[in-house]
């Protein structure tokens, strides 16, 4: 691409989905702008005008034109910085189906789950959002072995789409454990997932955009204390 | 691709998202055999070995490796047989992440409301699913025009992702207005999206592999009976 490339970024810091462009933009040495959106005050005019059907970040912004959706924001930066950087997606139709495939997995399945066993009050969805996320890590445990063929990513030798998708929320699971004792990655359960989230947390290209554990797991305590503190005032 | 290639294509004749992968083999000029499904009944081994995850259709299996997920079986194919036919993705990078976006928002958010317009008993959910029908369609109107333009599909010259997308439910839609008379696509409020509905039904490609609206809508008609039997029972 020209050097003349204008990138902008809107995001939150604490967004596993916002930490997913950024990522990407890492991996292909993009230099881009980062702008920080206020989601508990007022949205900025640019956000609201840039994702009217869903106001929500990530946003990516090139040259003014707006991509939103974390995975489509990824697709994108590694189909238009193609020869930067290793490619994100693998290059057979086949894996690149099995990339798309397990990502949405994680957006569409495992994560909701996640929710429900953190979140919700009800102690019967917390359990079966638990028992969901544990057969998720189970059935990802068993991917990563098959896709990753002895490599340390989903990826191969380098980060992939899968990776950066499950990799994002490694911080938030990683914050919830120290807040709640809650166990997710376990050793004696998934243990090739323990070892991938180790070597992704602390590789290069993704230790330096991560938010830091502690902060996060402040930024949750925080937000679950005026949520209740709210849910009690009503 | 090779002359040996053996593609296998598991669905129901009813189901939309199954026609999205026939439409893509049909533009492809992709031979495959097709494999009729009972989802009532009891679904085949093949299919609970080819995907595990969700147990639906479309499977796609192409030399023995299963495809899920219809979306992602058409970028499948597109990217499999790509110098045969006409690309259903657009070649730039921001095309294609619109393509995308908007094929998402058909399925993750439009197509929900229509089955909450359609399918609930409350009239409450009923009413607002229909309004977000409307705003949904009024939407879809506008990125016909933005991206269209001027050209009969959403992929300009030739069917595109969003046409096989939005077009799979067409005759869902249909069906429904003939069994209760509710009007979905309406010449006053979309007149583009109704000439365009149009235009995808009659087009070659496509007509030859949708189901007939008299036989969907005689379908929907006796599983709503069924159903509403089994909860008069309970």
């Amino acid at each position: 691409m020209g050097e003349r490339d204008e990138v902008k970024l809107l995001g939150t810091w604490y967004s596993p989905v916002v930490l997913r462009a950024k990522i990407a933009l890492h991996l292909k040495s993009v230099d881009y702008d980062y702008v920080e959106e206020d989601l508990f005050g007022s949205k900025s005019e640019l956000l609201l005008k840039s994702n009217p059907v869903y106001q929500k970040v990530p946003v990516l912004i090139h040259n003014g034109k707006p991509v939103c959706e974390s995975l489509n924001i990824v697709e994108y930066i590694d189909e238009t910085w193609k020869s930067s950087g290793p490619s994100i997606l693998p290059s057979h139709p086949h894996d690149r189906a099995l990339a798309r495939f397990w990502s949405a997995f994680v957006d569409d399945k495992w994560f909701p789950a996640f929710i429900a066993a953190t979140i919700t009050k009800s102690e019967d969805t917390k359990a079966k959002g638990m028992e969901e996320v544990e057969e998720g890590l189970l059935r990802l445990e068993d991917v990563f072995v098959a896709i990753s063929k002895g490599k340390p990513f989903f990826g191969g030798e380098a980060i992939g789409l899968i990776d950066i998708c499950l990799g994002s929320f490694l911080v938030l699971l990683k914050a919830k454990e120290k807040l709640n004792g809650e166990k997710f990655l376990d050793e004696s359960k998934t243990p090739f997932l323990c070892k991938w989230a180790d070597i992704f947390l602390s590789d290069e290209m993704v230790k330096n955009v991560v938010p830091e554990i502690d902060k996060v797991a402040k930024f949750i305590r925080e937000f679950e204390d005026r949520a209740q503190s709210v849910a009690s005032r009503s």
